[in-house]
């Protein structure tokens, strides 16, 4: 499989591996099913924070919307599994997710800032690798819906890191940003047996 | 307060009293902040679902656009919170939704059975609730923003029985539709000294 370079997505610390895009495009099915339940915990993870911080009406604002469009991309997921016939069900999660809320803080006001950066990098490694299943991925038309998805995760990243700017002096952010996105890194470092979106 | 009669409500076994209308008029702005969370808990409650069944592709497909829907109303609620010069914060809740989740069986498929009459009988009392604020709000405006989600709210009862109808013998719905509508029109028989949606 060819090399095609993409552009280095800001915050994270290393890109993903030809490695992992040669497991994903070899278990597509296997990936839009992850795909699913990853746009399904985004939706929730975004409405869990509304619940978390009622009285920011930044915050509450923002992740309404991307709340919202979490649920768009889950349906449109699930219409993809419909179309190649993948049956909705469960999948073990890899450790990416657990490893990376392992980092949370739980003091206030530093669980806010570890939540809000954690998920710009998920969202952020989310944005690189639906580019590179858009860039590598066989069905042309699959390939298009991944591409459509990659401005969303991006302006998702965006959210999160304008609301920890909001909230945090921009030197607190830019050093928790930089441990965390290590960490992120490391979580990624070693491709895994199972192929998933963050595996 | 002139009483207005509206149609009786679908599955609830009493109407709201006249009482509840008139204490929720005088106290606009606090029903309005309760309502702003009861659409947050609502697109919650509806993904909680998803979280839950992952592999009922018909109640994940449904509940996806009921929770699309609610954090539509959610913005929408908040936008008046705005306009209202209303600060978005914390409300404590009244003994409603506990006391309705408390009658939820544990094991499944009651669990599920319970679960959807429940959300179904909550969206019937606030598609009630919110006809009567509709009738007697005197801001107009906010009047027609009230009207403008009655429809909705109906569909979503309709689609919590629908859920109920599809995974359930339609006679053990009823039965435990009857039972739990006597539990959830009890928990409002008395007015309660705080102004809610569902006090």
């Amino acid at each position: 499989m060819a090399s095609v370079t993409l552009p280095t997505i800001r915050f994270l610390q290393q890109p993903t591996s030809q490695a992992w895009v040669e497991q994903a495009i070899a278990s597509l099915n296997v990936v839009l099913l992850d795909h699913s339940h990853c746009e399904r915990k985004a939706a929730g993870v975004a409405l869990n924070l509304l619940f978390r911080y009622p009285a920011q009406s930044k915050l509450v604002h923002l992740l309404t919307t991307v709340a919202q469009e979490e649920l768009m991309h889950f349906e449109q997921v699930n219409q993809w599994l419909e179309r190649r016939g993948i049956a909705l069900g469960p999948l073990p999660a890899p450790p990416y997710g657990s490893g990376l809320s392992a980092q949370v803080r739980r003091c206030e006001p530093e669980r806010l800032l570890d939540s809000l950066l954690i998920c710009g990098l998920i969202e952020a490694r989310s944005h690189e690798r639906l580019g590179l299943l858009a860039a590598y991925c066989p069905d042309s038309n699959l390939a298009k819906f991944y591409q459509s998805l990659v401005a969303s995760e991006a302006r998702h990243y965006g959210v999160y890191w304008t609301l920890a700017d909001t909230y945090f002096e921009r030197s607190t952010v830019a050093q928790r940003l930089e441990e965390l996105a290590q960490v992120e890194s490391r979580l990624l470092a070693a491709l895994r047996p199972e192929p998933r979106m963050h595996s």
